[in-house]
């Protein structure tokens, strides 16, 4: 047989996919399966509770697997450990976005559904964009979420929030496994929160051995000077500090706290998810300075860390010296740890507070 | 260490990239490293001539290297075979997006940068969204291209090219890997093509054993009855058969053929790269009945394929049955095998002969 036909019949072999996995049963069992006929050991990695290092069991077709749960409705990242090698899933087209892109994403869907979880409501649309930074001197991709009728009113203006992800993601990563444009549309059609668009950035701005001293300034120079005025160029936006609120994830947050809260002349709304943020007396230095002033400019500052989160202390100790100062915020300590699942229901909690009229 | 941050500590360091995997050099030779220290063979395989299965060579800290090249500039899709076992690149964000994901991408620029390369011009919007297919009985993505200039004027009305990928690849596969974003605004840059919306579905309509049997009639009935109407309730769409052009590659070429020659009253301009199309006596009946009506109905039907491409003889084959019912077409057999390069050399030949007035 000619290579190239082949080819085209493993191809073709692989499309009818005689491997499916992952298969999530109604009962919320999944079952994981990889073919590894040579493989001595292969453990399944996942990020649900005791998800860590589950051996998995190969039949006489060298192929391994697993079933697990019933897990509680969610996303999952999840990985193989096959002889000590990280593998993602090949029968599985969905990955979540990293930089170092070794998870694959399981979808355990819930009934009734889950805030994060596509329902029959009106849909906003995620664009991609590719702009030129000049802070940063290279091309950076962004993605934006555009609300439900956007298109259809040419005249009606909108909200923004600037929402940053973690250390590892990228720009994709709210959207394709933080589900960011469906918590939106949900809460939307229930009426809980505004229209609005959310603007998501790469939140590596400086990459290797620099990147620890001076990645939040980059990132807050590329974001002031690149990413607002290209947003409030290509979309219709209210250009007013009112209209404009700031949020991220653990490095993301350390992102928005600094940012927004040295910048409340463009950020009238701020929080932080389990934020990366030390030495709040230097970080945040300029909305300490002046607590009335800050005060009268803050419409919300809200910070949340979940209590089993290495993170936890940070959140507290940001929140000690914001009481010291008399500054209004909120602390919310939750259940959870570091991950996905709780920053999928901060950012539930987080939208509805935005953009209220009045406050 | 808690295990908290440890794994944070383990994340920073995977930040920091100490593996820059591939590095791309100004001679455009490019090294592709993997760190395995356990592994006993390390293979590269990646899509350019001559790119199958190379040894890597390891040094004493357990890093795998090897340099190729220098390369033709392009994209290539590569991975590692790690003993055995396939891995993509866990150093490199940017995947292939798949129904199997196993393939990583290297972009290798040319100077002065080829068309289908980001270049300084106005730039359009890729756009994603899902809906909620009544032929197919499921949710399914689709992504959108706008043209520059889509959101300034909301009076504006454009042509649409129903852009359809191959075997394996995924509704992100022409964007991502086929940069037909980047080539559409190139070409409108350059005063080359008409600005156009692209809109790129799920090829894959019915998956498992009876996907031989039914994906192009189910593929087609979803497009008709769904994505179609879809496209044009949600975009400024010219709604009239002269704006409407269709064309894939390999099994999307075998759809685009089938669809389009049997619905010309849909649908002007019609094309096939490199098409997976047999039989074209029953699949394309409707065309070939009444060879009049087909030209008089036909702007363009354009069939190209790679003279080392095995499928280079069904191109041959339908050419000589439309040839023998004197239907117009181009046929073009060109350099090349069934691969990326050729198809993004395909549509900057098409998209430009697309849409012309007074044909």
């Amino acid at each position: 047989m000619a290579p190239f036909m082949l080819s085209l019949v493993l191809a073709l072999q692989g499309q009818q996919g005689p491997v499916v996995s992952p298969e999530v049963k109604a009962d919320r069992t999944v079952t994981f399966r990889l073919r590894a006929p040579k493989a001595a050991e292969v453990l399944l990695n996942g990020e649900w509770k005791g998800g860590g290092k589950l051996p998995m069991t190969k039949d006489d077709q060298g192929l391994w697997s697993l079933t697990v749960g019933p897990l509680e409705p969610d996303l999952y990242g999840y990985s193989y450990a096959v002889d000590g090698m990280t593998l993602t899933d090949p029968s599985n087209p969905v990955l979540k976005p990293m930089r170092s892109p070794r998870t694959s994403v399981v979808d355990v869907p819930g009934d009734p559904p889950r805030l994060h979880e596509y329902q029959e409501v009106p849909h906003g649309t995620v664009r991609l964009h590719e702009y030129a930074s000049k802070a940063l001197g290279r091309r950076r991709p962004l993605r934006v979420y555009t609300p439900p009728g956007y298109d259809r009113d040419p005249a009606a203006r909108y909200p923004v929030l600037y929402l940053f992800h973690g250390s590892g993601d990228t720009e994709a990563t709210w959207t394709s496994f933080g589900h960011a444009h469906l918590i939106a549309d949900n809460l939307l059609a229930q009426g809980k929160a505004r229209a609005m668009i959310l603007v998501m950035t790469d939140g590596h701005a400086v990459v290797g051995p620099e990147a620890r001293a001076r990645n939040v300034e980059m990132f807050g120079r590329d974001l002031l000077e690149d990413v607002l005025p290209f947003v409030e160029a290509n979309y219709r936006t209210r250009a007013d500090r009112e209209s404009r609120a700031i949020v991220g994830l653990s490095m993301g947050g350390g992102q928005s706290l600094t940012v927004g809260l040295n910048h409340l002349e463009l950020f009238a709304w701020v929080g932080g998810f389990s934020a990366a943020i030390n030495n709040p007396e230097v970080t945040v230095a300029s909305a300490l300075a002046d607590p009335a002033a800050t005060n009268s400019k803050l419409k919300l500052l809200w910070i949340a860390c979940g209590k089993d989160d290495g993170l936890v202390k940070n959140a507290q100790a940001l929140s000690e010296v914001l009481t010291r100062r008399e500054i209004r915020h909120e602390l919310r300590i939750t259940d959870g740890n570091h991950s996905w699942p709780v920053w999928r229901g901060y950012l539930g909690d987080f939208l509805p507070r935005l953009f209220a009229e009045g406050k």
